[in-house]
């Protein structure tokens, strides 16, 4: 454990992670202090997030920048598979679906457009393996356009409608499971050397051994998951004094908190000019929530949710994220990154984060 | 007629050819026997389509792969023409409009995707033109985009709303068919150089000669457009012993068996690393449905059917249709494909089928 | 004023410039007759427009084609902006939005489509800068994307529906300025290497001396924007005259007569081989339209309008933008062009036109 607390007594960033276990410590004394709590975990993830984002480019460095963007995207959704399962349990399946379509948008959008920003405006122009990116954006298509048919299909009047499209979400939950399968034995076995990233010189601090690296992956990941819980608990009422709407809170703020690891490796890879790490990292992830994540979720509500829940999301949502993976798909397209793609990818999402913030909670 | 039969006698799978002058006699002897003729005609169907496959690709082996494609595309599609006009006498639009939308999707899904699995199966990566597939791809799009506009514009209730619908899908049908035309005239003629495939080694059994490869594409094609009359007849009421619903009939199984001659074709082609030929043959065929098949359709309604048709879709079978057309632009954009990509491009399809096989009957 | 007056002498087309003053004398004089005041304005335009390609040509052979393009439609468009502050003066809001929506659909499709065209028809294959060209078709997307938030996600009945609109529309607004001078920053100030063009060989007329064409690209537009004011007064009354629809007029004509002296200098520029400024000025002007004219009128109706005016379109116009976008996407994909894809984009925008003509005036 030598190079890890190295680490934590050379990067004052690391210094925050003492608010982990004051969280755990205000969580039992002050169980309703809500507000408090919300910004306890806040602080508390922030630290988790960076020992993750050095964890992981330590394994990359062994591995290639792609797989270890995989590697961390599995891992760094687990946060919102904890999240989402919480809200799943309590039967709040607005919020599941709120934070899936959100994980989404704010994976293609927010992280892709922020590490093409960051990049940006320390190098001229950045270039990264487009064939891979290609395929990442291809599949992140794909993935998403499964989510869509049962709300483009659906009529949420009848009974008849209504077990159609549970039936449906079903069917779909297995088949993109499969899909998510056969797409790991692609990228880990049969066509590896897709991922492999464009060269580039610069590597930055020292890679951690991979036994450290892997051991503090795993451990870091459970500490995220459960501050992550906390989070959820207290998120809600805390937006309520904050003057957010639900679905603000959900699509926006559980994304970004939830995401948040994934987002400090991948906007490090972007700031030392390793664009396939932010690039991997961004669409891997959001690809990962559309095929595995999802489905997990609408085959667990069988039996741990209250009522089987569907694939049927809010038309707003749908378009939010149809819109988002094209985008993806155009400023991908290229293998090249400057800054102004940056602040136009993050302008759409900033466009989707204040329409969610003004929408009358009615509609949502 | 030399070379031909050569081939019959080397190619057990020809031996199926007898199931033809079965399903003649079949049809005279029992013309009620819904199910037997049903499965005699798709048997007879499969052997024709592989001659159909061997013949095109001998005149391909002269001209070009990509101008073999288009002349493999126009031939084959007589066959879906023959059905729908079969439909359309009959006054049966909704089945008419399900094959038009359910080709366009089988061509462009299920025969790209299963090219490119089928071909990934058998070589790591294959290239292959990817100026020409992008011309393709845009034209499918632009076509499609074409059939959209009365469905996104119509009104259904009111009188007014449907005058304009008519008016406005014979005038549609007019400029379609005068841009088929003039694609004609930039594929065949100014531009041919455009299309010619990427070199590949490997060319397969020896080729007819032209004249018995012409011949035999000519006459084998009015066989199967007879026995496709057999099937359109017997199909519906097969569907119901199946369990099948109306939906799923029109959109897929009739557009699965009215495009096998060219299905056969195009993963013949992938087996041979030339996806030059899949590629040209399933989005020429797509093409071919949109701007030709339709249009030709819309006009002879005002002639042999019992009132015009107009080009409005169900709004589930447009979005299909978009997403199709994009799925198509965006995986033939970089020229390579592996097996993964045609998984993807085949799990989109059977979200489709799924979808329409669950759909409860009164929403089509 | 040299180089000028030469101009005028040997190029016949631009003795039309007569009818700027007849056009002038005839609204002093009959100030009712608005079909001829209509004919007189357009014959006005055109010899208008004709000066100001060359004055824009002559600008950027100094500056390199894509500044010279940018230049350009920033000039140009000053005439959309002056027509549709004339209609929001006069709380004509659905021509406004009409006059936006056909302007980005008209630049996009028509401009661009023709240029391919009458540049096809000369060069066997025309080649641009295709890095340039994503960068331009990917802003007009996001930009485009923006217009279609308020109009995706409003509920046009309610009250509290129509605040939020309103609200959302506004800080839209602000956000679309914000980008579209970032925006200026990259193209004129960081990154202005990504903008150069494609090295062309021929150059045409000899150019002016800057200062004279600074200075006629400044006076010229002046007179275009008081003969378009003209022109927008006498356009309502003469559509009636000619049988057309007020859809049809504020999405097409308004957009084509508007747009005049961009096209002149598009379609000069790709007669010349030179589609890098063809491109510049389709898709420049109608990204410009997306984030400069658009939210300055809405902002602008706070001031002078009668009521503050939203971003929300009628829903046909959304698909169409949407479409439009997604198209040239898609074109300008590969940096290379023909006569074909010319057609194919000039037949999406007769469909549109086509469907906007026959629409019953109701719906729109």
């Amino acid at each position: 454990m030598n190079p890890l607390l190295k680490e934590i007594r050379h990067n004052p960033l690391l210094w925050l992670l003492a608010f982990v276990p004051a969280l755990f410590a205000g969580q039992k004394l002050k169980p309703d202090a809500h507000t408090l709590l919300f910004v306890l975990s806040v602080l508390a993830i922030v630290p988790l997030a960076a020992l993750l984002s050095h964890a992981t480019e330590s394994v990359a460095a062994k591995t290639g920048d792609a797989v270890g963007g995989l590697l961390n995207a599995t891992l760094g959704n687990l946060t919102e598979l904890v999240i989402a399962l919480a809200a799943l349990r309590a039967g709040e399946y607005a919020l599941v679906k709120a934070s899936v379509a959100g994980a989404i948008v704010t994976n293609t959008l927010f992280m892709l457009g922020a590490s093409f920003l960051l990049g940006g405006l320390k190098y001229h122009v950045q270039e990264y393996n487009r064939v891979s990116a290609r395929v990442q954006a291809a599949l992140l298509f794909l993935a998403t356009v499964a989510l869509l048919i049962p709300s483009a299909t659906s009529e949420a009047d009848s009974a008849t409608g209504a077990a159609f499209t549970q039936t449906l979400s079903a069917a779909l939950a297995v088949l993109l499971i499969i899909t998510y399968g056969l797409g790991m034995l692609f990228s880990l076995k049969t066509h590896r050397e897709l991922f492999a990233g464009v060269e580039s010189g610069e590597v930055g601090e020292a890679p951690w051994p991979v036994g450290v690296a892997v051991a503090t992956l795993a451990g870091v990941t459970v500490v995220v998951a459960l501050v992550s819980e906390i989070f959820v608990e207290s998120v809600q009422e805390a937006a309520v004094t904050f003057g957010m709407t639900p679905a603000f809170v959900g699509f926006i703020v559980v994304a970004l908190v939830g995401g948040a690891a994934e987002m400090a490796s991948a906007f490090s890879g972007a700031r030392k000019n390793r664009l396939d790490l932010s690039v991997g990292i961004a669409l891997g992830s959001a690809s990962q929530i559309a095929l595995f994540v999802a489905p997990v979720l609408v085959l667990l509500s069988y039996v741990i949710g209250p009522a089987p829940m569907t694939l049927q999301f809010w038309p707003g949502a749908v378009v939010m994220m149809l819109i988002a993976t094209m985008t993806a798909s155009l400023v991908t397209n290229s293998g090249r990154s400057t800054w102004f793609v940056g602040v136009l990818v993050l302008m759409v999402y900033t466009i989707f984060a204040m329409t969610l913030y003004l929408l009358p909670p009615r509609v949502q």
